[in-house]
């Protein structure tokens, strides 16, 4: 068995990424990272660094081009700006609309996109995509390509279109981002390497809607955050 | 209602645009085409061609980084070779093994992206994504990601994974390709403009995998391929 983790370098794709070499051992995972045409590369550099960390390929594609017509506003050349509120805040701002940091079916496309390329990695074994989904990022459809509904439907998707070579492991769907943050701890996750802020100032802001998350899932365990905020 | 066709330049997408043409008004319909790291680009000029036919918008997109590492017989890098029989000859001569024009998850990956895609040309709008797959492409489980369980696992996963706002429709998913073709004859699709053989030459090589397929649709129809063959 393979595992091919989609490491975005922020907290729950590195604890994911914990969890992977804990069960395969390092020598059977490595990491992808994929550029979308985000605002900062932040991100990517601690995606390279997590897995240095752990001792594991790491692989890199850019797919921006994909997102050339979006106006996300976590991409570089939207008009729209980053909120700084928590999820909960915003969902009832918004009421129907969509969350302006939803990336056009972006976990769709990051999932397809590991199937694929872990499938020319490894092409003669059955392989796991660890994929960092959690139950906060799911409340109230804040994220619809991060419910269970959805990754089991994309499980289906991937374990069938490629004749049940490949599968997706979710371990955190289930989790609230306090328990990610929990299960990490007892695993060591590297957390001072990782970075979740959707601002790429020198200090996490502290005040987007991942950051508060993020503060929070800390607080809860009576630790604090090894890499801080500006405010 | 806006459509994006996936449009390989091949008989059964053309068939497809033909429909979501009829189906929608050439007004509210794109086709898009994935280079991937084919072996020729017969297929993408004859998409454009078809495109230019219906006087819709075209766009194309590079992905063929997502296979560096895969050695499907398709891509321009592999070192295996298209296999000259039909379909069914080859999932008898392979057993368990794929057959080698197998792009690994090829087909989740193309929905994926134009899911993606559509959504930033059209954002305020529910968006049809149109897919060629066909009962014959399905048989013995030749391509996986051809099926109907396939299918329907991804318009799950793009459908919750949009928040609702785009599906799939695959129109040719229970026909055989000579039904395709009869349905695309009905609509007078310009089948010379199109390109279905996996080698590149200057003619249709007569003896892949799709050019039996093709060329028996069309026996079936009592009509003679416009395209025509080299044997």
């Amino acid at each position: 068995m393979k595992a091919l983790v989609l490491s975005s370098g922020g907290l729950d794709s590195t604890t994911c990424l914990g969890i992977a070499v804990e069960k395969y051992g390092k020598e059977n995972v490595v990491t992808a990272s994929l550029f979308y045409g985000q605002k900062h590369f932040k991100e990517l550099e601690c995606a390279n660094k997590v897995a240095r960390y752990y001792g594991v390929p790491h692989y890199e594609l850019n797919i921006s081009s994909i997102f050339e017509f979006s106006n996300c506003s976590l991409l570089e050349h939207s008009t729209e700006k980053i909120v700084h509120e928590s999820y909960a805040q915003q969902i009832q701002e918004i009421g129907s609309e969509r969350i302006n940091t939803y990336v056009p079916f972006r976990n769709g496309l990051l999932l397809s996109i590991a199937a694929a390329y872990a499938d020319g990695l490894f092409p003669k074994e059955q392989i796991a995509i660890f994929f960092g989904g959690h139950a906060d990022d799911a409340v109230g459809n804040v994220y619809a390509d991060c419910t269970q509904d959805f990754v089991s439907a994309m499980n289906s998707a991937i374990n069938i279109g490629t004749y049940k070579k490949i599968f997706i492991e979710s371990p955190l769907i289930n989790m609230h981002k306090a328990q990610v943050v929990k299960r990490g701890l007892e695993l060591h996750v590297p957390y001072e390497l990782t970075w979740s802020c959707y601002e790429g100032g020198e200090k996490q802001c502290g005040e987007c809607g991942t950051c508060i998350d993020r503060r929070k899932a800390f607080e809860a365990n009576g630790v604090v955050d090894p890499v801080g905020y500006e405010k």
